[in-house]
């Protein structure tokens, strides 16, 4: 990552075998588990969920894929091919950690307003906030059928656990994330505890449950489930730096709508606590309640990167990165791990 | 269940022995999940969940209990009791499906903008929507948490899978339920289906559980999931028929809301196809969209009756009452089971 803008060498499936065998394998027990929700109208259920995952268009027909990364589901399977070499035993858990991440997106557009995701239309902006609260329901519940009918049966029991507990954890995390959105500003340390809930818990997740689906010891397991916090941690302050310099065209959200609403992401945190002239004009705009115009969006970009902000937030990401890596025990075969923790710092999208 | 104003002899624990050891029994497994939630502001999750399931009140000070009735975890407790004379055994799936149970109306009454649940505001009205997808997200969660840790190694998978099948056809219900609230009317046998799916499932997944936790064999587990859902059929009726009759006092509901928003209940389905004159009234009030005054709910509550709704509704309630005892397989000890049925004829909240 550098104080260029961010591009090129994105997080594409092309580069990163790991993703791309990720969601090879992975779609067709999603697609499998999504085709059992009822398709009785033209709005169905499995029509809103395709839609989300990037399968249809909004008119139920296939349409070219803008679905996801597939980033967890990956680390499932890198943390599942790290302990026993070979992901198999863990690709239901990665499958069902895909669709809890996925409820997780569908319920965060509805509760922090986002009207585009992935390039398109958000399904609260498409079908409603109703339909659209029923499809993350049904999208939590399809995380726990396919875990339960499709893991191996030594290790189903430790993976719907580890789901369930996710739940909770995610729940907080986004709980604690709308505090974050407005009110009074907080300090770097505060930020970077707050925000480990959220995108911490589910990576950890996933990479516990792969460990688990291998038969890894408890001591590994643990590892890997803080590999997976710190690598989320990583990929959550990647997003913040996307929100403010990244391309829209490869994030799919429009330029500038983190400054909008004025959204306490790391680089601005860092910023408003910055002892310079830039951090004082930047807390002066962000302490006003005014919309701010397009002109004042970039001029408060500027004085982010201006006050320290884009700097702290790539070192932060790259020393969570580093860590995550350090930290892995050294009897794993960790090359997609590290290629994906690697990825994320190359991250465009 | 007659023509009478719906009350006196209520739905109430002191009343039904199996509702009231069903709430003692299972209220302090309840208690202890919803204390793993954090609790880090004033209104945490952890106080959320404890408002909405009416053991405190906004403050998070405990509050004379205004919670559920706990009808669905009596229903698995008397099931796990018609199969093996003890229902201790399915006392975590009793709790997990109250909690699931729990997740879906914090759920529908934003869908549904119901602003009274339990004679109190709805968790969306004191809280906001963002907020409220989240307790009922964190409920969801703990649903299968519950499960998964608390039910006996024999009977976990069983349950959570039960579970998960069930948010599927909770969801697919719910949505149906949406989609008949305005638009086209509908027959009577239509809306039976219709509205099967969303009470019926739950009710079926707790009578399965329950008998599948007391170690029935699956011919069993599969009449008491009928029974459950002719049961569910039931219930539902009895909500549509206290929906336009019921004492606000006990129903915790306000008078004529159902009609305010031209709900397509049972009573009003029958009502609007009925030949007669009060029909053809009711057909003209719920062909405009405006709003309607007291005096119209009023005279509209008149016309569903005169027109046969009501008549329809308490005939078809107890008929599926009737085939759910009926088809109780012969060799259970049903007495709680049955008690459970009739308390629902007899329901006032």
């Amino acid at each position: 990552m550098s104080s260029t803008p961010i591009r090129a060498t994105g997080i594409s499936a092309d580069r990163v075998p790991a993703l791309r065998r990720a969601r090879a394998e992975c779609d067709p027990i999603m697609r499998r588990w999504v085709a059992t929700l009822p398709d009785t109208r033209p709005d169905s259920l499995r029509r809103m969920a395709g839609y989300h995952l990037g399968w249809f268009n909004r008119a139920g027909q296939p349409s070219k894929r803008v679905g996801g990364k597939g980033f967890r589901a990956a680390l499932t399977l890198a943390a599942a091919a790290a302990c026993s070499g070979d992901g198999g035993a863990a690709l239901a858990a990665a499958a069902a950690v895909e669709f809890l991440h996925n409820f997780t997106l569908v319920h965060d557009d509805i509760m922090s307003g986002d009207r585009i995701r992935r390039a398109r239309p958000a399904a609260w902006c498409v079908w409603g906030v109703p339909k659209a609260i029923l499809l993350g329901d049904a999208l939590h519940g399809l995380a726990f059928r396919c875990a339960v009918t499709d893991c191996p049966d030594a290790t189903v029991l430790g993976v719907v656990s580890r789901l369930a507990t996710a739940v909770t954890e995610l729940c907080q995390g986004q709980y604690e994330d709308c505090a974050l959105g407005s009110g009074t500003p907080i300090g770097v340390d505060r930020y970077l505890h707050t925000v480990s809930g959220k995108t911490g818990a589910l990576m950890g997740c996933a990479c516990a449950a792969g460990a688990w689906c291998a038969g890894a010891d408890s001591a590994t397991v643990d590892a890997l489930d803080l590999f997976g916090r710190r690598v989320g941690l990583a990929f959550r302050i990647t997003d913040d730096l996307l929100g403010l310099w990244g391309d829209p065209r490869a994030t799919g959200k429009p330029v500038g709508a983190d400054v909008r609403r004025r959204k306490h992401s790391l680089p601005v945190v860092a910023a408003l606590g910055s002892p310079t002239q830039a951090g004082r004009e930047l807390r002066r705009l962000y302490g006003s309640t005014a919309p701010l115009s397009g002109a004042e969006v970039r001029a408060a970009t500027g004085l982010i990167e201006a006050a320290g902000g884009r700097r702290v937030a790539v070192q932060q990401a790259r020393r969570e990165l580093r860590r995550a890596v350090v930290g892995l025990p050294d009897e794993l075969a960790a090359d997609d791990l590290v290629s994906l923790a690697a990825a994320i710092e190359h991250r465009e999208g």
